[in-house]
């Protein structure tokens, strides 16, 4: 099923290294990710393979032929000329995508105003209609897991399986995210920083209004529903 | 009136679309918007019409040409070449249009500091000269409104109508202005957030001094009428 | 005196509306102004005559030959192809050159952190080096003042006349910076928003630590004289 | 040791300046430096040399040329081409590399929220897994220092002298990192800022949830030992 010799295998890798490299760019731009720091990742499709960034190679140095592809055990697959290591957090995105086959994309950060959230292991309240219509509520917290087994990995999904949101704050570490493909991933994790600050900027001066219950379900449904078929067609 | 095979009406349109384009940059180039966020539009001088931001399009992919023309009941007007929808925020533009005669320009964000106060349903109290200047008093919170229907249209029109103010903080959700033109309703956003955010830090460390209303009624009154014919001179 | 059909004075006017162009580029740069706000001034040696930024022209659009030369009164200098109108700071600048004979450069900016302070009345207190090398002690405010008289002006000069301080925070208002030249007072201003940012959030976390008066009169003696025959020799 | 007429020792110092002029732009990248503030210095390899950023040179003129060769006195050293004095901070640099041989790298900054811990003289808790892996436990203060001699390389010697910070904030002052090389510490001075944001911002919003000692211990660990050989692989 990953055999290397098939051109669609080989077209598709190419293609998904290709949006790996570019959104990784998007982490850059809106300040998400500095130094080597921050990853993303996304499925081959048609394939049991997943393309993530390599291993302390510097956001101005990605390259399609730099990222590096792995099998969903978290190794680098042969054959494919990976000429670099894979992010320090493979095993959590191969973890995530082992155990959500819905996932097509996942994305990691310590960006700022989310991070800090996590240090407190404090979740998210959903005051601003653009948090309702993209995570459906609260963005939640993981537990505390250390780098080095699947600690982390599980927690993603234990926090995420049939949540709402596509984002979930590890506890004293930063950001995931998940996604259909890494574009997707990558908006949540946009996303995610904007309305951690914003909302963390609220609460500095005062007391927040709540959203009622009942509007977040009916702008989470709206944005999931009435988009419809393109739920995110900026995406397309 | 919106005769499309008038030479007149075809300038219009496509003036008035290149500088719906060219202004949604100055969005991003002053941080208001991430991702697809944020909407401008503008009348056509002379028609029924109005251009609008497609929706779902990166800052990066907008050009005069993919800006859509609609009608004032808010959906795209026939025989403009309209290749993409509409902003998911047109109706509210629409209602603007319909129920405010004098305004030419309206702008939506998500700016950060104006969604902060927009979030505790707070308006910015007015301690800074400029904003004295620009807005003659206090920034004013609409209405908790749920997109789909009139109601946040009804909402900024309720509350702009007859307030110095050209910006409105909607609860819970942004910030939408207004100007006589979209340039003016985009120096709106962008000074609406200059001051939700100044007055958020000098309120985060103490005691605000206010400014008296007859200080601030002598700077509104110079503002609009010592810079007299052209009021926001940068404009012209 | 100011006669304009001495070679000198040509070259010495235009050189003075390049360096003033270009250093209004530097409060882009550091963020201190949006739109077309802030004005940068520079009197030009050897004459009765100062060249201003122009009234609403965008940062963009800001060239050497669109810089407005003016008399120590404050009004456009005649013979100097202005095309525009000054900035509407221009009495206050005049009138810092009036009474300052030693002050050759006048900055104006609503940067963000120094205007907070402002909007509190609240100088800046004294608890970084780099403030006590700059300005020799704390920033300190002036008085509420409303734009149309020399009550601005009058201000500035009041609170800065023998002072060690090259900033001024006016009351609601913004800062005010003079310096022997343009650049110095430009570089007054980026180094005024710095501390007003430093100190607020500092001042946020908790009890500042003062510095000892002593030891603030010998930094700031040092970098004064030290530094010696060229005090700030990068902007030689 | 030093003799310039040595093939070997001129293209060590040719590439040092190199190194040197452009990890220089690294910090205005990330923002911890504004008009000619900060400085980098580097070891020359093979040599009792090192070099410094010039004095007063604004960061656009950095160029390899101008950085300033230094004997580790402190002093130019002769027969370099230094155009250029030192930068004033060049004592204390001169001091760490006198008294810490595996140092090779040293950078000073003024970043803001470093600066804003400095100016409470509070350390840093650990409280991000980040942290714990590039410093091993909190970022610590140094004593209150004059520049003028030896007493602010005194202050940073002392405190990081057997401690796994290679950051240490000066009480009022701001922040000087050490590395093995000058991009190691240029690392260290990116990630210390971004902690000091981050850790500020987390406490602003409420209790942070500290991380046990022996987690902090096994993060230290597995980032300065599994990624072992190359222990930080973006580095080479």
């Amino acid at each position: 099923m990953t055999d290397q010799t098939t051109d669609e295998t080989r077209a598709a890798v190419a293609a998904t290294r290709a949006r790996v490299a570019a959104l990784h760019g998007e982490l850059v731009r809106y300040g998400l990710v500095i130094w080597t720091g921050g990853n993303v990742s996304e499925r081959v499709p048609g394939t049991d393979l997943f393309v993530i960034k390599p291993s302390g190679v510097s956001s101005d140095e990605l390259r399609p032929e730099n990222q590096v592809v792995c099998t969903l055990d978290g190794v680098p697959a042969d054959g494919w000329d990976n000429a670099h290591g894979p992010s320090s957090d493979t095993a959590a995105h191969a973890y995530v995508y082992r155990n959500m086959p819905e996932v097509g994309g996942v994305v990691h950060t310590h960006s700022t105003y989310a991070t800090a959230w996590a240090a407190r292991a404090e979740a998210i309240p959903c005051v601003i209609t653009a948090m309702a219509d993209e995570f459906g509520g609260p963005i939640p917290v993981g537990p505390f897991a250390i780098i080095g087994d699947d600690s982390i990995g599980h927690g993603i999904v234990e926090t995420l399986s049939g949540h709402r949101s596509r984002a979930v704050l590890m506890q004293n570490h930063g950001v995931f995210t998940i996604g259909r493909d890494a574009k997707d991933a990558v908006k949540a994790a946009v996303m995610c920083e904007d309305v951690a600050r914003t909302v963390h900027i609220a609460k500095q001066g005062g007391e927040l209004v709540p959203i009622a219950q009942e509007n977040i379900d009916r702008l989470f449904d709206r944005y999931q529903n009435v988009y419809g078929q393109t739920p995110e067609g900026a995406l397309q």
